[in-house]
């Protein structure tokens, strides 16, 4: 029921500050100005505190104080830029940083997750009954976590640990291009379950617990939606149209779609192609070679969805929306799995020592990846069922050559 | 009616003798040697005759003797080599080249097409009454007539010139990557009406007439199934299953699907989707941008489809067949049309320019698709729903600028 008094806005809060964070930040930023009937002006942005110096490259560089270092946070908050993550891209004034996270998210009715998968647990759980309950969030962290026990996608994670719903954004979407306004597209997935309007706020945190689910979209209406707090009508409503409001710009076009778990696994399971198409790629065999391998790994998305998400999974947002043939096509043309495998067999080397020589200390999504699906796939008896996947697994292992892909994935008839 | 006699093998003819046909060739004449219970040896293929000198650059060259020209078809047949248009590659020997185009077809039951465009009326013409009546065909060749008045598919102008079925295959493939066996996919569509069994032999042509239809594959059940002559039971049947022995390799991966006019229309609407992705790549976008136009341009060509196809046209077949999504890629990657957008944006030149210099005599087929297209879909009053295929005309044009085609092609809400 409505309560008396003004109409409330929504307050954005992005949990994140890395280069997609800024980005996001930036982008949302120019959105809830350009829709101040919905949306608070100013957008809070999660800076997980660091002491920076201003590099050389930098327009605010001053060779007098070049020793000095700045908190993050105070940075973006006086020059408008993340000379760290995101530099030589200004950002709205009104995007603020902020360096608790807690603080972050009060009052905030939008939270939007951008941060690297393995802080995920733990920063939820210090926002845990800190926020508003009837808050929503986007996951815009790519991956999900596979295990032999059952696939969560991160938007259940955070879903679960902060009791609220949250829906997922991925795309073709490398982020310094969308800081730099380059046109590009993405998709999110936002669908929440029917919600109890008369719930008392949850106390506790039930949800936070370790739970394994096959499919844990099937969780929802049963388990969870009923103890999912509406969003009091004081609140304009967050439907497709509005949450578009909040992500779409004339450089960043967004489709809505409903399906949570096909948008999530769309942004993990493209790496294990991409690993695919660079192993070709590398062989020396042609674009047609690359663009078969790149055709097989999308069926074979839409095949591992429909399989473990079968409830909510659509064909159409692995085949028809950015966060799956889009992805797909910017991943297999220059995305760093794509570049190491085809640097592996270019070199005659393994992954593994391409990683450690070329990636400076970081991983590749793409293997993990690969051994985790495969691992999800060997305990459900199905890795015939999915022979590209397969094969690049037994890549990685030795167990099988790169020459032999055209082999293994030809249908038998 | 099975007859008396010894069961009948198919024999087979391929229709053309350029890069892509002599390819087809080389694949074809492996595979009927693999299955001799279904095909006879000998594989005819037309050779359209001219007088050619070794080039220095064969391992036939002769010093003594290079000024002397031999018959190309002789040449086929003598070192297995088509020297003029699949150098260095050697065919197997039951490939038969013939420079009657009648003899080449008489007897066959399995006609391959792979004649440039422009040719297929005139060498239509020359066949007709002088082909097996329960003759079957398959249109290798890229592309559709598109007028003013409606879109006929070359598989149709064949079928109905010959009065006998004939089905697609395209796919992401480049001649020269198949001859050398990199490994490939393709699209084979092939599903004939049910057939008269006890029907004559058709006299006269009168499928031949110039007829134009919106949307062809309505006809064939009501006009001129009635009048298809079925395959003798001596035959072994033309099924699926046979239909795929007789091009799928283990380099050469093939999917049977139903949609002729899918098929089709993927090979001749993502030259219009590889012109978009030049241009935007040609500003200097990045990935994104490339992707999204490729993945906008792939929901325009189902959307054709659909819109004048719509007893036939699968989403699937643009979506997630090698004639479809594929193709896209390969085009988007380094085909001719991608390649002479992007350079015409880079130069500051018109595209027009860019053909006249760089392509030898040779036109692009993506303006020539893009301008018919264009011209068909003003007739149907429906330019605003196909807005990238309409941007491309437009920029092709002048009207509008590269720059543009976000905005052009942003969903309005």
């Amino acid at each position: 029921m409505a309560t008396l008094g003004a109409q409330k806005k929504h307050k954005v809060t992005i949990v994140g500050s890395g280069n997609w964070g800024t980005t996001m930040s930036k982008l949302v930023a120019e959105n809830v100005k350009a829709h101040p009937d919905l949306f608070e002006e100013i957008v809070q942005m999660w800076v997980y505190e660091e002491e920076v110096p201003i590099p050389q490259s930098s327009k605010h560089y001053n060779p007098e104080t070049a020793n000095k270092t700045h908190k993050l946070s105070e940075l973006v908050n006086t020059i408008h830029e993340n000379i760290k993550y995101l530099p030589n891209i200004t950002l709205p004034s009104n995007v603020v940083a902020n360096p608790d996270v807690v603080d972050s998210c009060k009052n905030s009715t939008i939270l939007i997750f951008v941060l690297p998968h393995q802080f995920i647990p733990r920063v939820c759980d210090q926002l845990a009954d800190k926020i508003m309950p009837w808050a929503r969030a986007i996951c815009c962290t790519k991956g999900v976590d596979v295990g032999e026990k059952g696939i969560r996608l991160m938007s259940e994670a955070i879903g679960m640990r902060l009791n609220i719903y949250c829906g997922a954004l991925s795309g073709a979407n490398i982020a310094t291009e969308i800081a730099q306004e380059k046109y590009s597209e993405t998709t999110v997935a936002y669908d929440p379950p029917p919600m109890d309007s008369r719930a008392p706020t949850p106390k506790g945190s039930p949800a936070s617990s370790q739970v394994d689910l096959i499919s844990p979209s099937k969780a929802i209406p049963s388990a969870r939606s009923a103890r999912l707090k509406a969003l009091p009508s004081e609140y304009p409503p967050l439907s497709h149209e509005n949450v578009r409001k909040l992500f779409h710009r004339p450089y960043f076009h967004v489709r809505i779609v409903s399906d949570v778990a096909g948008v999530s696994l769309g942004g993990a399971l493209k790496n294990i192609v991409a690993l695919a198409a660079g192993f070709v790629d590398g062989l020396g065999w042609g674009d047609n070679a690359k663009a078969a391998v790149m055709r097989v790994g999308i069926l074979e998305m839409v095949a591992f969805g429909k399989a473990f998400f079968a409830d909510s999974v659509h064909t159409s947002t692995f085949t028809e929306e950015s966060c799956g043939v889009a992805d797909v096509v910017t991943s297999c043309m220059g995305g760093r799995n794509f570049r190491c495998a085809k640097m592996a067999i270019e070199r005659g080397e393994s992954i593994f020592e391409i990683e450690r020589k070329e990636l400076n200390g970081q991983k590749l999504q793409g293997t993990s990846t690969a051994y985790e699906v495969n691992s999800f796939l060997k305990t459900q008896g199905m890795e015939k069922d999915f022979p590209l996947f397969t094969a690049v697994y037994n890549i990685l292992e030795g167990n099988v050559k790169p020459e032999q892909i055209p082999d293994l994935i030809e249908p038998k008839q």
